[in-house]
């Protein structure tokens, strides 16, 4: 791809695929080198644009995070939220949260995802308050999920605001540590985390009825 | 405090103090603006000193960074490690430090904590070798901790590091989303995060006697 001057228009699929393009880019070297070390004219240069050709496409370098951010939240929400929401019972719909979240975070095929955990505090004014409307949804689909399990008594009582953030703090906090190519898999980290936090939370009538059995054996 | 320029000797005491003052002041900088954008020149000014008095006592802004996190792992290894390394019992071990954690991330008057946790991925070199091997050496006091409390059969079983790291994220996170003026206190998250991530870890054979006493009548 050469670098991209002229105005003329391109199919609208084109253009969105292009600036995804631009936003994956981006979100990479930001990723790499943090928002404020990573400077417009090496992001064009990374998506073989000029930096004029750049700004054809984005108005500014925060209006490039916030877009980079709001990209990655909808990935996130076409991932994850989307999927779980229309789960009925509320302990399995968390751990299907926890199990697909962690996979989107351990994937780091999309660095969006990653400059929305790091960047949290970056960006200002509305852009900030979009972006925290967003994530604020999601945290309050799991706590009123953990609420709904501990009304029900499907999980021991707690207070569902912590379990929410705690949940978050487990899974959000693996792009710290995770490496691709360490021994632990994707796999493995889901299935663990979740037999973590949700094996001992859950209520089960039945484990009790087979403690019963064994200690009367 | 008046900009002081003059290089005549401080008795050992004022100048330890006077630099943990400068870590302090500037750890604060670095957590409002970010370490690329706080500049040596603010972080001077906060302190009092001219850019020449701040070099006195800094050799650059990387040693600054550098300086920032080994004082704040000083001071979690007085008040966290240390105190819970003699702990005989694992379990108990591991509770304590979860509470020491989430005290020193809740308390943050100590902002040198704050910057290990965002900045990383800042530093290079030397320096970033040797902060990673002090935080490794808690990794692994929580992984040997875990693996002793599983053989023991005190924990259900699993994987030590995933075990490891869920403890770190779900306490270390919370410098994202903790608001000292918000409605939960660092008492009740250390009590919340404790009871969530223990609560249900703990393998009682009290309660499965309890359990076949309650179905046997």
């Amino acid at each position: 791809m050469k670098p991209r001057e002229k105005r003329d228009p391109l199919p609208l699929e084109d253009a969105k695929s292009r600036l995804r393009r631009i936003l994956e880019t981006a979100a990479q070297l930001i990723h790499e080198h943090g928002y404020e070390k990573a400077s417009m004219q090496q992001i064009a240069e990374a998506c073989q644009l000029t930096k004029a050709g750049l700004y054809y496409y984005i108005r500014s370098k925060e209006h490039l995070l916030a877009d980079i951010m709001n990209y990655g939240m909808d990935v996130f929400e076409e991932q994850v939220l989307s999927k779980v929401l229309p789960i009925v019972d509320p302990v399995e719909r968390l751990e299907a949260a926890m199990e697909r979240n962690v996979r989107l975070v351990t994937e780091g095929r999309n660095r969006a995802i990653t400059v929305i955990l790091h960047e949290h505090d970056t960006l200002t004014g509305q852009a900030r308050a979009q972006i925290n409307a967003r994530k604020k949804r999601y945290v309050r689909f799991l706590e009123s999920s953990f609420t709904e399990a501990m009304r029900d008594g499907r999980i021991r009582p707690g207070d569902p605001k912590v379990a929410a953030f705690a949940f978050l703090g487990m899974v959000n906090w693996i792009y710290k540590w995770y490496r691709p190519d360490g021994q632990l898999s994707a796999d493995r980290i889901a299935r663990e985390m979740r037999q973590l936090f949700f094996g001992g939370l859950r209520v089960r009538p039945a484990s009790n009825r087979e403690a019963a059995e064994r200690s009367s054996t």
